[in-house]
This record gives C-alpha cells, sequence and structure tokens, in this order.
C-alpha cells in the first residue's frame, strides 16, 4: 500500500486570488465559495477549474457487530438498501441525479448474494461481512489492505476514463458505530462524544450502544501509536476501508474529493494518517447531524457546506453539495471581471 | 393596495408527512429539506409539487443617500451592475443559470437613462432614485404604492404563465442603508445591530454610516406603529418598495417565495406588516453575512438553508439555494418508499 500525496502547491494562489478579486462582487463577498474556488484551482493546477465524470462511489457492506443490535435497522437492510441504489431510488440516487454526479454501487461485503448484475461491482471482501469486533477483529490487515487496494484499483480506473471529482459513500447496518470507534481512536476525543443514535436509536439503544462500543476499545487495547491498518482492520468495516483506499488513490490522481458525513470522514481519517496532505484535496459537504463529526472536522480541519441536520449516509450529503462546488467553479468560469463588463472597481 | 394572502392550511399535512416518512431513509434523517417538502406541498396543495418556471426579479434603483458616502462604492456602480446583469456576466446570472432559473431585470429608478433594451423592464418610478431619507423623506406614499403595485403586476403576469417559484434580488448602492433603517424600524432591534459593512466599508466607513443612519431616525420620527407605506416611503429604495410588492403579489397567486438575505428580507418584512401570512409561504435561502440579518429572522422566524458568508446581494444566495429547495421536491417525488422497494420500515 504505497500512496504518493503530495501537499499541494500555492504557486498559483495569488493569480486565483486576484480572478476571484476581478469579479464583479464586493472583495470577499461570496464567502465559503471563494475558498472553495481557489482550493480547486489549486488542486486542478488552473485558473479555470473544471469538472469532469463527477462521480459517487457508494460502497456496501455488513459489519458483524451490526447482529449485536447496535443499528435501529435489522442487517437485511443492507442488501435491500443497495437494491434500492441500484434501482435508483435512494436518496443518493435522486441527489445525485439532479446534480449531476454517476453513481456507482460496489458490493464490500454484503451478507447477500445478488447474482451477476450489470450495475454492481463485485467485490466482496469476506461473504458474510466482518467479523464483530465485540469479539475479534473485525478483519485481518490482509483484508484491509485488500480493501483499500480494491478500491484504490476502481478510482484508478475512473482517473484513466477522465473523472476528476470523487464522492464516497456507503451503505451498511451498523456502520456509524464502526465510525464511532474509528473516530474515538484517530482523534482521541472522548468515546461518548463520538457515538450517536444513527438511524435512529432511542435512548436505551443508545446507551447500549456505547456500552458495547466501550467494551470493543477495552478488549481490542490498541497503542496510541497504532498503525492506521491495525485500527482499521480492528474496527472498521469493508465498506469503511474501501472509502478510505478510494479516497487515497484519489487524492494521489489530484482529484478534488467531496467528502459526504460522519462515516466518510472516519474513512478520511485513517487516510489521513496515511497521507496527511489528503487533506489538501478535500471540500467538505455537510455538517453531519451525527454528535462525533464534530471531533473530525475539529481534526481535519475542514469547513462544511452545508449544515442541514442531515443524517442519511450513502454519500447523500456530498451529492447535495455537490451544486454550491459548481457554483465556486462557476464564479471563476463565468462571472464577468470588473474591466470587462466596465464597472467601477475602486472603492470610493 | 390589497393583498389577500390566506395563512396555508394544514389539511394536507399528516399525508405529506407519511409521504416523507414512508421513504426509505431514517426518519427525520433529510432534516431541513423535509420541512421544505412539507411546506412546498402545503403552498401547492399536493403530496408532489413541482416549480415551474421559476423567475428570479432583480430590481434595480439608485439611492438619494447614497450621495453622502454610505456605501464602498461610488452610485455609478448601480448602472454599471445593471448592465453587467443585463450582459448575464453577474453573480446571480451564473448562479440562477446553473440552478435553471431565468432572470429578469427592472429598473425601479437607477439614475441612468438606459435608452429601450428588449431584456430591461422600465419600470422608473423616479428618473433619478429616491430622495435623500437624511434630509426628507425617500419617496412620496403615492411612489411608494406604484412602486409596489407595478412589481405585483410582474409578478401577476409571471404568474399567469405558470410561474410558481419566485425569488427577488436587488442592484442599488446604498441599499443596505436602507435595509438597516427599514429593520431597526420594524423589528425594534437596535440600530447599531442593524448597521453593517455592505459592500465592503472599513471601521471609519461604518462609523459614519451608522451616524448618518442614527441622525436619519432622529429626523423622521416616526411613532412606533406607523404603517408599513410610511416607513417604506420614508427609508426605502424603490428597488426595496418593488420587492415588498413582487412578494405580496407571489404569496397572492400561492407562488414559493425564495428569500434572499438582507435586503430581500427587509422588503419581506414590509410585506409581513401588510399581509402577516406571508410568512408561510416563504424558504430562507441563506444567512447574510450583514449582522442585521439576524434580527430579521428572529422576527420572521424562518430558517436559512445556507451559511456560507455570502454578502454579495443581486439575489445570488437564493439562487445557490435553489438547488436545496429542488432537491426537497425530488425526495418527494422520485425517492422510493420503503414498500416500494422492499426495504424493511420496522424498527428492530
Amino acid at each position: 500500500m504505497n500512496f504518493t500525496i503530495p501537499p499541494l502547491d500555492t504557486a498559483l494562489d495569488q493569480a486565483l486570488q486576484d480572478a476571484i478579486d476581478n469579479k464583479t462582487k464586493p472583495l470577499g463577498s461570496l464567502g465559503a465559495l471563494e475558498r472553495i474556488a481557489l482550493r480547486v484551482g489549486r488542486i486542478q493546477r488552473t485558473l479555470s477549474p473544471r469538472f469532469h465524470r463527477p462521480t459517487l462511489l457508494v460502497f456496501a457492506a455488513d459489519h458483524g457487530a451490526a447482529r449485536a443490535g447496535l443499528s435501529a435497522y435489522p442487517q437485511d437492510v443492507t442488501w435491500q438498501m443497495v437494491e434500492n441504489c441500484l434501482a435508483g431510488g435512494a436518496g443518493v440516487n435522486v441527489f445525485a441525479r439532479q446534480g449531476g454526479m454517476a453513481v456507482q454501487v460496489i458490493d464490500a461485503g454484503v451478507a447477500h448474494e445478488f447474482g451477476a448484475r450489470p450495475d454492481l461491482i463485485d467485490a466482496k471482501i469476506a461473504p458474510a461481512g466482518t467479523r464483530s469486533y465485540l469479539d475479534e477483529p473485525a478483519m485481518t490487515r490482509a483484508q484491509c489492505a485488500a480493501a483499500i487496494e480494491t478500491a484504490a484499483g476502481i478510482v484508478r480506473r475512473l482517473a484513466a476514463e477522465g473523472c476528476n471529482l470523487l464522492a464516497v459513500g456507503e451503505v451498511g447496518i451498523g456502520n456509524t458505530a464502526s465510525a464511532a470507534l474509528l473516530t474515538h481512536v484517530f482523534t482521541g476525543a472522548p468515546l461518548a462524544d463520538c457515538v450517536g443514535r444513527g438511524t435512529g436509536l432511542d435512548d436505551a439503544g443508545l446507551a447500549r450502544k456505547r456500552e458495547l462500543l466501550a467494551r470493543a476499545v477495552a478488549r481490542a487495547a490498541l497503542p496510541a501509536d497504532a498503525d492506521p491498518l491495525d485500527v482499521l482492520a480492528e474496527f472498521g468495516g469493508f465498506e469503511i476501508a474501501m472509502m478510505a483506499g478510494a479516497l487515497l488513490a484519489g487524492a494521489e490522481r489530484r482529484m478534488t474529493l467531496l467528502i459526504d458525513g460522519f462515516i466518510a470522514s472516519s474513512a478520511l481519517l485513517a487516510a489521513a494518517r496515511v497521507a496527511p496532505a489528503i487533506r489538501d484535496y478535500c471540500i467538505f459537504g455537510h455538517r453531519s447531524a451525527e454528535p462525533g463529526h464534530q471531533a473530525q472536522i475539529r481534526d481535519l480541519g475542514g469547513e462544511p457546506l452545508l449544515d442541514l441536520g442531515l443524517r442519511l449516509g450513502e454519500g447523500s450529503g456530498a451529492a447535495l453539495a455537490y451544486p454550491l462546488v459548481c457554483a465556486a467553479l462557476a464564479m471563476l468560469n463565468e462571472m464577468a471581471s470588473f474591466d470587462a463588463a466596465g464597472v467601477s472597481k475602486n472603492i470610493r
């Protein structure tokens, strides 16, 4: 596993900022959109950045620990939601379609036999999903590496086809629990601050989730300087390990990475331990309603675009934010400059 | 001036909420988008709301008070920005085009002779703009009523053509000062909390703006129960009075009103004094960086969709929010239900 991800150079920053400041608007008046335009210009090394073949990869997998009752929904919902995604009826399909993103679903280890399906990439790491981290590591280190490499290969093929904007989403009953554990270990935030209601646990369910996850942390007894692959293998879902690999390969190919919410950010935390400069390539789509997202954002240094109380997952928050990212580029590419429009730039 | 705007009835609420809750997602997991879907369903009285001919009206006018130096930019920028809008190069053009909204520019009283222009509605209330409220009322009550009625006529024609989503924006150097005065009078918030830097005043400019506006408030000495038309006539720009008229006519025609930031909300405050139920028809596009927007939102009871530090004006924040409003409708119209998708709805 070897990803070469350099920090973004700032050689074009002054020219980009000048271009932004010369648009017919008060200085700085497009706020966060100006910072996005600058970032994508850096990534693409141009004053006229454009997105090509924007793609949202939805990784799906089952979690052994989910059978202990960590989610408000039964485990069968994982494969049922994969079918829903394949049929185009899930939230992520609807929002991605609206914004013009392609969606591709990948079976990273769903405990269900889908048969041969033209629209589904079969990349099962294990046919029944992960083992339960309540009892043992969720996966072997070899499985974790395979998940990362498989996803990286998918993204490298996308890059070869011209894709330069990547979002990753997921389907996997129980995966907010996995993401909470990863967030706790990678950020050092108290476990209780990282655990939320997921798809809708009640108070008793939330208390039980906290208790089970605390036991998992105690069982694993990871050292403070644990290797990120060992942490992912201990607590990760296959879909989360694949998301990490997809993001790493995306940054390596100089894609703009549009980050969804809590689960995607847990994968990004792992990726950032492997290659810290990956942060430079990221735009955060939204602020998740899951409480642990705060610790993730503090660690990763992001600035989420949307704050709508979303907690659907699937990559839906990234899909909803995509039009805003496009708007930032449209500002650079389509807005008139003061000179061209004959508008007085000089402040009185 | 007579607008019939009934409060929205809630007869469909249960059916709308059931439809939203039956979509394949955890209960409530699309946050603010679910509340928008419910609201637009109420407005359109259907479980399948759709937008037709979404339109953003940009009203432009000059302010007599601006000649005293209330803005960081000279007054000529008003007509120059109108030309920029007509050429399609302003921020609002770029963002509206991206989202699929039509833009129509209206000259409400710009101190410039544009000549006959096919794309510009000539609706000048006075050829040189308003008088200076630093010395006298900005307009007569008759001018204010004419501005409201003229804009209402434009919107009624749009409604007749099938438009059912309306946003209003503006161009007018000095209009954050006018909006600050209206916000102070209509909400009762301290004037200092309503006055901001507009297009980019420095500290000295802000102090001067505060001082001049305090003198205007003292000069006008409006009674606490002043008629909203008298308040608008005293401090309003022609573009703000027209925005109020446009919003009133839009609600009367059961349009969804997508509210931009600080200037549009000052017009809405006036409209809400004329017809309080207009609030039911509104969706707030974004939280403006102008400090007075907070007092407006507290008064109007809104929940802005975006919070990106925007302070461009023109209606650009409404245009940027429009794709999210469409996403809320797409959720209702395109997402699969639990039954249709064969996904387990029952929480374990």
